[in-house]
């Protein structure tokens, strides 16, 4: 018979998504799913966070006609044509790089929705409702997007 | 003398809340805390979770009024009587269930409040300022809700 | 040879800011990364969690015009000359405290942001996209701050 026996677990992975519109709902549960698994993580958290600044992770439904309600959401709390002094260039003087794009409007949908989010695990299992799903909000893209996973508790051996 | 000794923490648990109204911020604070004694915490983070999509978790004051602001802040955000695409019966064929509720503007809620908060426990207690308490918001209500609880740190014996 | 064995992180520590204006973004990073040095944290999580109702912790771009964006961000979403129910002292009676101050649109800011971040750790580095600044924000200030941060985790010895 066999005993098992609780052991740390600690593991970080990147995972890149290209994206692939301006703004766009990116589903990445079954990534993170395959991730937990592979990280044979028990119980414990799962931190998955956006390394930008125009991008969000959040967790919601996927239902494609309640993304773009989202979208509008966004739009009215921050519009694309109201006037950002992120991008006014006349007066700017910092992190100003060649080909700077005019996206103030898209810092405030992410500042809005936060940059990460985190997961419990319990029995070896993403803790997820039925409608739940883990989206990288791409909010001025497209453009290439790293996550950073840490995958933190105990498995078993 | 008694030598205490640093021993991982990695407990879950599951509440059920039963709302009572359309809008309504439960204080789970009082039960954090009993989870956090039972576990032995001594120091670490406690992962509070809801598992639905029109609900949040959110930390703030426990001031009747304000909690009526935060309601009206929501609607101005995102309007009960506006159009939502989610709530076109006509158009949307994903996610669809018998007694569909009418909830986009829930959905909307809940994106800008967040699904999850993580606390900190340091000295055996739960890291919070005078006023801060911890919340259910139910956006979508009244329904049975879940919320998932990991407790990881370490304890002493 | 020495052989590196992985050695649990569970360290708390407090830091008080003194803001100096009513909103006020406070970069935390060089701080934050001293603290994950001081630890010795080689992989995990540290979360970030402001101790009051009128302040947050976000993750953006530190560009001082993009900061005055957020505060017009946040102020079309609630204005500050807005009636709210919280500021109503003929009618309200709970937690109310000498000076209380008319602060019911600060809380609103506050919820929208959320109060804590969880930042990941990798290869005993904090994981910083190239413009991420982790901030404390002060809503409704100048007061004395305090911000519980906890890092948790493994480092080598």
């Amino acid at each position: 018979m066999e005993t098992l026996v609780p052991t740390a677990i600690c593991r970080h992975r990147r995972i890149r998504i290209e994206t692939g519109r301006e703004v766009e709902f990116i589903d990445l549960t079954d990534r993170i799913e395959a991730l937990a698994v592979e990280a044979g993580i028990h119980a414990g958290v799962i931190n998955i966070q956006s390394l930008h600044t125009t991008t969000a992770i959040v967790i919601n439904e996927h239902e494609p006609l309640l993304l773009t309600d989202f979208d509008t959401l966004l739009t009215r709390a921050a519009p694309r044509d109201a006037s950002y002094r992120h991008d006014d260039m006349d007066v700017r003087t910092v992190n100003l790089t060649p080909g700077e794009r005019r996206n103030g409007y898209a810092h405030c949908h992410a500042l809005l929705l936060g940059s990460s989010a985190s997961l419990n695990v319990a029995d070896g299992r993403l803790q997820l409702g039925r409608w739940q799903r883990v989206f990288l909000v791409e909010l001025d893209g497209p453009r290439a997007r790293d996550i950073s996973i840490m995958i933190l508790g105990e498995g078993v051996r």
